[in-house]
């Protein structure tokens, strides 16, 4: 069960302590530069269209099951399951964005919290 | 980049071929089952709620970048990207349920549509 990246996000989010908590709350556009191997997947996709973009989190903890849900230790603590950690033993990052640009292999979307170098692992139809 | 399955699901369906195409199309209740040592993950999760469930479609093809939407060879060549398929590089599946009942390491969630036996990987707060 291993992954192969299908892109790369390229932000102006270099580190997660400066991230927005979800992709509404201030995030920014983003690049997402596809690998070449992963070309034929881009068909159909045109700018203004509604996706569902997968990553890898990879700076996230994945031994963590508990927390004090976004942080703030006057929250009860939670599982892991029951929140949008990104610390959890598998860190798949979920965001909904719209394609604003599409330049060859890079797409540009948003809004998308996630920081630079992140690996991305799969993009959907939003339906 | 390695996944390291949370549970498992356990459905009546047993034959991707007789599963719906989304969870909204005639999809059932399924249960999962969490594996011990993620029990602690858990906490907070009642009946009545939204979650996201991420599984791994482990039947897929993973070569497929190019897909005839929903197996309908009238429908236009799309990339995988662009659609729902269930054949892309990294087969996560993303399923929105509800909790029905929790009993221990099990959760009765549904309308799901994936098979038994499938792995999963995450569970997220819906919000």
């Amino acid at each position: 069960m291993n992954l192969r990246p299908v892109g790369v996000l390229r932000s102006s989010l270099k580190d997660r302590k400066d991230a927005p908590r979800q992709g509404g709350e201030g995030a920014r556009d983003a690049w997402i530069e596809i690998e070449p191997w992963a070309r034929d997947a881009l068909l159909g996709i045109a700018a203004g269209d509604a996706l569902l973009v997968f990553t890898w989190l990879h700076e996230a903890d994945r031994r963590t099951l508990r927390v004090h849900p976004r942080s703030d230790p006057s929250n009860a603590l939670a599982g892991v399951f029951a929140t949008r950690s990104p610390d959890r033993p598998n860190p798949i990052g979920l965001h909904p964005v719209t394609v604003r640009a599409i330049e060859g292999l890079r797409l540009l979307v948003g809004p998308i919290e996630a920081i630079d170098g992140t690996p991305v692992l799969d993009l959907k139809a939003d339906c």
